[in-house]
């Protein structure tokens, strides 16, 4: 008989999430039918997007997100004991699917192929959605060109680390923003960004024209805001504008949104073009990205930094303090 | 010996347009050179786009704008005596050009086609550049679909009303938004709107949606701030936005825009697409949109109206007067 743990929302987070709108609640799992299996976690991801789709949670439900997992028990030929998968577990230590489910948008379970020296936790990282998020995200949207200016916000998370240094692959200047200057240091002496801007110091657009003396062609938008009204006003003609997340407001209730410099003029004098992306768009196509960004890290082109917080019982304070920018890379969870 | 009256910029606008900044100036033209012709203004345009481009203007110029005028003497095969033309002359009663800059991007001077019974204001309206906007802005960046909703802000005026029009002939839901109740009349009982929204009565938010209660597809906007935001925050799964002007910001001055709240969490969330446009982008295909509004408008589908200014003393008048909201449909000056 396994016992699993696992995170249910009770009640919807308002403003910054707090600890007691979660609860940590054991459960019995029963034995496995035909065709189901048993996986433990061993990874748990924590993301930005979980804040952002938290308000269309039932109250009760287990708290979304994906994981690396053992599968320790099976009644599958699909799914045999000892492979590792990534699914969308949510927040629980062990979890018991069945085949179908699993291939459902709802699991989205693959079986983890071999990554050779790399760790497991990549699959959840750059060589998981965060990794497809900033290949197609980037690449689909930006259509960056060799030469053009391209700035990331966000810059030091799973996916603007990983955009920045796409852009770089692809010949691009590249200036990153993120909110301290540990941050800024790996991405300009390890990522080989070529700039980095501290957003929390004054003059942000004053430093950013500095950065960027001919104008910003690519802007890839994770935080969204009043430094993105700032990237918008030194873009280019027809410039291209990736929105991935707005990390500046997810802990603003709906009706409380912040208020930010308006950005229509800029989008209409230099005919930008602006899209907002979640990566479920590309799903038909996620072995390309995961391809490609395999061979970028073995080739030591795509370089990555995890923040690992040790321990189940600690996911809720992983989760916080990734959405406060305590990470430097992808925030995960080891169990 | 003809003598021109002329508008020049004599300082940059600061916030509101005041008639000081220009200074209506005479001067005598020369006689007449080879491949040269003099045309006299008609009718003078005042549209929003030109508070906009102000800031880029220099001192002593003359102010921008297109007119249709007549060639009353010519040295030129190609722009004989006697026929219409529209092009960007400025404000400027009389003007000498020559062929060669007459098809330059600066000029872009046309002769005016027959129209019929339809008055040769038309050229600065629905079968000029507003009427290329509306065509090229709404139906390439929209991709409206029969039985989509569409919003239109700024929707009483040139462009807007035209837009509204075109989205009724492919089938679609329509609701305007602007500022008075006189306009949404017109809206409604001549041009076949489905609904009106005044944006200075409380409620923007709750009245949309109750217009739009399965949310909106299509987003023509010509305004920005607030307004925009409200209409982005309803917005379908991969919406559509043609941002053609801002003319809610187009007084503020550089560094002090108006805030209003962010959207790029909607941004996100529904992989909204939001794109400027200048119509500019089509002049290659100028002839095609001009076909299609003539056709529409020949067979009673594309309706329109004018707020006509007298007298070209009163250009600045009219164009303060439409900055203002104060006209339905196009504002022209006639001389």
């Amino acid at each position: 008989m396994v016992k699993a743990k696992k995170y249910v929302l009770l009640q919807h987070f308002s403003g910054f999430p707090k600890e007691s709108d979660l609860k940590l609640v054991k459960e019995e799992l029963p034995e496995l039918k035909d065709g189901e299996f048993l996986v433990e976690a061993v990874y748990l991801s924590v993301d930005p997007y979980m804040r952002a789709y938290e308000p269309r949670l039932e109250l009760g439900t287990v708290f979304i997100g994906a994981q690396v997992a053992k599968i320790i028990e099976s009644k599958s030929r699909e799914y045999p004991v000892g492979k590792y998968v990534v699914g969308d577990f949510g927040w629980r230590s062990h979890t018991i699917a069945d085949e179908k489910a699993a291939k459902s948008e709802a699991l989205l379970v693959q079986i983890l192929p071999d990554l050779g020296q790399l760790p497991l936790s990549l699959g959840l990282g750059i060589l998981g959605m965060p990794g497809n998020t900033a290949y197609f995200g980037f690449l689909e949207i930006c259509e960056p060109k060799a030469g053009e200016t391209v700035v990331v916000s966000g810059a030091a998370g799973a996916v603007g680390s990983h955009v920045g240094q796409i852009a770089k692959i692809k010949g691009c200047k590249v200036i990153g923003i993120a909110g301290d200057d540990e941050k800024g240091k790996w991405l300009l002496d390890e990522l080989g960004f070529d700039y980095f801007i501290n957003y929390k110091k004054p003059y942000l657009a004053k430093t950013l024209a500095q950065c960027a003396p001919n104008g910003i062609d690519c802007y890839f938008d994770n935080v969204g805001g009043e430094i993105s009204s700032t990237v918008l006003s030194q873009m280019n003609l027809f410039g291209r504008v990736s929105v991935c997340g707005s990390i500046s407001s997810y802990n603003a209730d709906y009706g409380h949104l912040p208020k930010a410099t308006i950005t229509q003029g800029f989008i209409v004098m230099k005919q930008l073009k602006i899209e907002g992306i979640i990566v479920t768009r590309w799903d038909n196509r996620q072995n390309e990205a995961f391809q490609q960004n395999l061979q970028w890290t073995n080739e030591g082109k795509l370089k990555y930094r995890e923040t690992i917080t040790e321990g189940f019982e600690n996911m809720f304070k992983a989760f916080v303090s990734m959405l406060e920018g305590g990470n430097i890379g992808k925030a995960v969870v080891k169990v």
